[in-house]
């Protein structure tokens, strides 16, 4: 017999060092389990398109980024795009994927992903396949799980750019802009916002008011600081517009793509304040480096609680981290809901002790 | 009225982000109240030594390591050393704290630091003066809470050395053993083993047998892998033995003394496995450098949280992190014991599972 | 006797190091010398806005980006920009200037700049000012001097990024694209291309074909290299075509500006072979961060021998890092031409011979 | 025919961003010719073990430190240790090596490695065999390169080092020791003290005086500074004594034993200024991690010359880096003598100028 693994999504620091978890596991209690690797997410489970994979395989691979199986965006084998006729038709080509998965003896489907392909995983396993979730995202908002793997990475890249942003701001007597990731939640942007010392943090929960924003600025440049540092999550809209990243979700999806809310907050602030303003915008570069410390093990513990879960008769449940504990939560709750910042929790509070404003007052 | 803040112990990344929070805080809350800086720990508050300090004292601190109003190692009130015709003895010159404390119109006393200063705040507090503790420790080895800064700091700088040496190891087909901080707890060898790839971990908590640890790497050298990787805590001891470490405690406070257990083992393991060794003792680089990106926000959150529990009227607490959220608990519960790591605990077995080996079986 | 330091133009790693050695060295071998900080480039000569400097204020400067002493990017006394009835006015102020430095005693004035300041150094020594050039450029590209600091830190931040960008290309099979600065010379793109494994590298140099850039990637595809890394100048262009950046000369001095050719390339890169594309503009990053070891030294020895030179006897002249020595030459010579990358380069062959392309075959 | 490359002596970042400029600009320049890597140095040519390399054997190793061809300190095939009855008997076993270039078509054999193993290329070059050499150092001592790849990198962590020791140095106004490599040049010492902002370097080209080095220590602590950074090359010794090291060369190639010089300045500095010291040996992480971009280049250029210098003819030379030009010299030349730090080189006197002690005054 044989298990199944693919990583699903956008690509996130720690996917390579599940995948050396799961292994290394697998072999040291099941030596005789085949280990199967498909290729690009579910795209290789429709097209069984796969690689063995053995202790020898995952050698280096903890802290490398990325995914050696390779990932994929759109992929979805319930809605799959194919082109007939030169034009997108989406088929539901899931009983390939169970073919496939009989074909070459899967007894379990290990899926590291995202919102998207743990959804995915949920709707096969209504099928009768038998998956374990081990969950993935960068913008940390699963709302199963306190934490995921890539977060803690993003920050680190997202507090390293906001620390080389402050001697130019100090230099020049700049506004700052850094756009981060964060369509809904706002926690990248919360989390090296109090990291990287910004002045104002910009989040999809809380819409902003231009006034206030301004009014921070201008209050700091009253006191002699002619210099502030604002993160933007890209999904956070000033209060009573839209998401500027809405036209993302319909275009595009590239977070990285021009035009968006980072520019309008500095184009906006510069007026307002008669400061000369910059945006950068960070991309695709918080989806890279290598993963922490902290992702590394939490990614490892998940790929051995995963392991150990199914070795215990479980399935169709995911594994997360609350509370500071690995343990498992049905596949079902795990896709349920986002988890958005509280405007109330105590890391808001928190920031705007310490003078930070979200432009809500 | 004023506060005071003092750091105390060895210095840790993360206690200029506290300073910055607790500054930030208290003039944002109380723009009135003068805040007083004591310089080196509680030497500063013993020879009436202090600094103002304004939130212009405090830009720029979040990223910076160390502590701008220094640090003592040896400055106990209620065991002072003074020198007596040439002899060393030890005062209790607490009152003399209590007499500067009311120079100075503190009416509370931020105490930054670890075990040691923690007890000292402690028994400062029984004779009537108003403090709040906020623990600091490298090593992590505080009970009352699950985490404190510096912690993940260390671990970073650790992980890195360890990732700097797999090369080295791959290259030269060597054991590369690293002895990290940890005299009584294992935390740091632990958690840095796991993120850097290790293949033994040494822990006080869990006595070692040489047989183990040398069937461990002769195992992987007979499985064509070469080279070896192992973490040493400082206070690791073989079973049967007696820690190494312990004569620093009597003669010295430097982890980066000769002959400790990192060298101990990479000869033992070179003379019993025929591979070469070298052994790295990473010492005080370990304290040094900015703080992560959790750590900045964990200092953070323990500034502003002590500023707003003694707004509430309490005093004589620790603020802590338990279970993801912050929190106060009483001063004498904060130093009751210490944290050793659960040698059945998740992470144990977690590293079991992916084959790393702890020198017990 | 006084001695005048200003920096001036866009803020570059070093700064504050050149900063520090000219105070160091001065108040070594003048220690009666006064030393005047002029703020904010040359404007603050003209409004005489400065701060005195003694080695108290440079502890710590080393390692710190930017500069102490603010810089601006339209500052020309001879060209001033003053509003004058709503409409803006340029006139010539470099009498204020004479004017203040008398005031201050200034005997000699020493321009941390790059092409612009030292233009306008130069055009102060006409008229009898004594300055010392220390030439300043992130990009390079300034013909007196093989290196300046600033190019190397940049390039550290470039090839970091690339390094990032890796692991997505690969887990996406995706083309990554990443801008970084560069308008007329190509030297951050051809070294962190080198140094970051990029696959395609455009320089202004080299006009670039859009035919023999999809070839190269199309020729990737074909031998089963599904990613590719393209690095972008700013001031690339196609052949036949004009620099997009074109605008920003007249409209913007933000190289983080929309539209520019990062994205024109990843957009046609995707429609030519079919492959996804990403773009990241490495923008402000670029100058931010602390200086790499390289240009902590030359900053420094460029500082010392600029008081070295003066204390000779010499002024208006520059201090030039060519041949491996730091050395002068005259200030008229040191501006008079731009270091382009010569395109049959020990470099260019280098990268080609190992496959590099820079779209001209 | 075939070319070999193998990799010899100590490890350092670079290594295999050579092998992989090797092997790229060979595949496209000779596509037919086999490649042939010999493994763990000499020792490979000497037992016939080696492996063929493509160009996807090199994707992804210009950012990895080490040399996937393995290598090996004790090879020399004139001088090999052979076992014999028990006692370590040393023969002359390079007719094997020859005999075995020839078993693989071996026209050239390229050789990337220190003054050692070019020793060895050179001997066997007098021997018919034609060799190109690529000079490797992370002492940078060779005389016949102005740099070497590894060094810069050494350079990078040593800098880091003393920026992360800064914080605890003056956090506990502490002497700070830091020991690096270098037994009979300075170069790592002297650049990485001046980039670090060391206030005291001790170099094996100047031996030191101890009246000197307390001096400045103390003339520090009279100016209100009370925490002072030594940096000690391993092989700096003081005036009218021998070098601590000189034991290492008879019993042991570990730069991190105990008990070396840094220690010994260390324990002198706290008697003779009453302040606390603490050493750190920076031992092996200075051959670990990733080359910098630099490093990587100039590796990259080596490899390519390598290559171009083989095709137009030539052999028995080694590549070198002169005046900022990749050139080649005689094999003969280029092991003739070390590169020691001139005494009165401009970097000795930028040190002195910006207040630096080297202990000689």
């Amino acid at each position: 017999m044989a298990v199944g693994i693919l990583t699903g999504g956008g690509d996130c620091p720690g996917l390579n060092a599940v995948i050396r978890a799961l292994v290394k596991t697998l072999q040291q209690k099941l030596p005789e389990e085949k280990i199967i690797g498909f290729l690009d997410g579910f795209r290789g489970a429709i097209e069984n398109r796969s690689v063995p994979l053995t202790t020898k395989d995952v050698v280096g691979l903890l802290p490398k980024g990325g995914t050696i199986l390779g990932t994929s965006n759109r992929d979805n084998p319930f809605k799959f795009p194919i082109s007939v006729n030169g034009t997108l038709e989406f088929h539901d080509v899931s009983d390939t994927v169970i073919e496939n998965l009989h074909k070459n003896n899967i007894e379990v489907l290990f899926v590291i992903g995202g919102d998207g392909s743990l959804s995915i995983a949920h709707e096969l396993s209504q099928k009768g396949v038998k998956v374990i979730g081990i969950p993935k995202t960068i913008d940390n908002d699963l709302d199963a799980t306190d934490f995921t793997f890539g977060f803690d990475s993003a920050v680190r890249t997202a507090t390293k750019a906001l620390d080389m942003l402050h001697t130019t701001a100090e230099s020049h007597h700049r506004i700052m802009v850094l756009e981060v990731m964060g369509r809904y939640a706002g926690w990248i942007a919360l989390y090296s916002g109090l990291a990287g010392g910004a002045d104002v943090i910009l989040i999809p929960e809380i819409p902003f008011n231009w006034d206030a924003v301004c009014r921070k600025i201008q209050q700091r440049k009253a006191e002699g600081k002619h210099f502030s540092i604002v993160v933007v999550a890209e999904g956070a809209y000033p209060e009573g517009g839209e998401r500027v990243i809405a036209r993302y979700v319909k275009e595009s999806t590239d977070p990285a793509r021009l035009g968006g809310i980072g520019q309008v907050v500095a184009d906006h602030l510069s007026r307002c304040t008669g400061l000369e303003s910059r945006v950068t915008v960070l991309g695709h570069l918080q989806r890279g480096g290598g993963p922490t410390p902290f992702d590394r093990i939490l990614a490892t513990r998940f790929g051995v609680a995963a392991v150990n879960t199914w070795l215990q008769g479980n399935y169709n449940v995911m594994v997360a981290f609350l509370g500071g504990r690995v343990t498992t939560v049905p596949l079902s709750e795990g896709i349920k809901k986002l988890k958005l910042v509280p405007v109330d929790s105590e890391l808001i509070v928190t920031a705007k002790a310490i003078g930070i404003s979200f432009g809500d007052e």
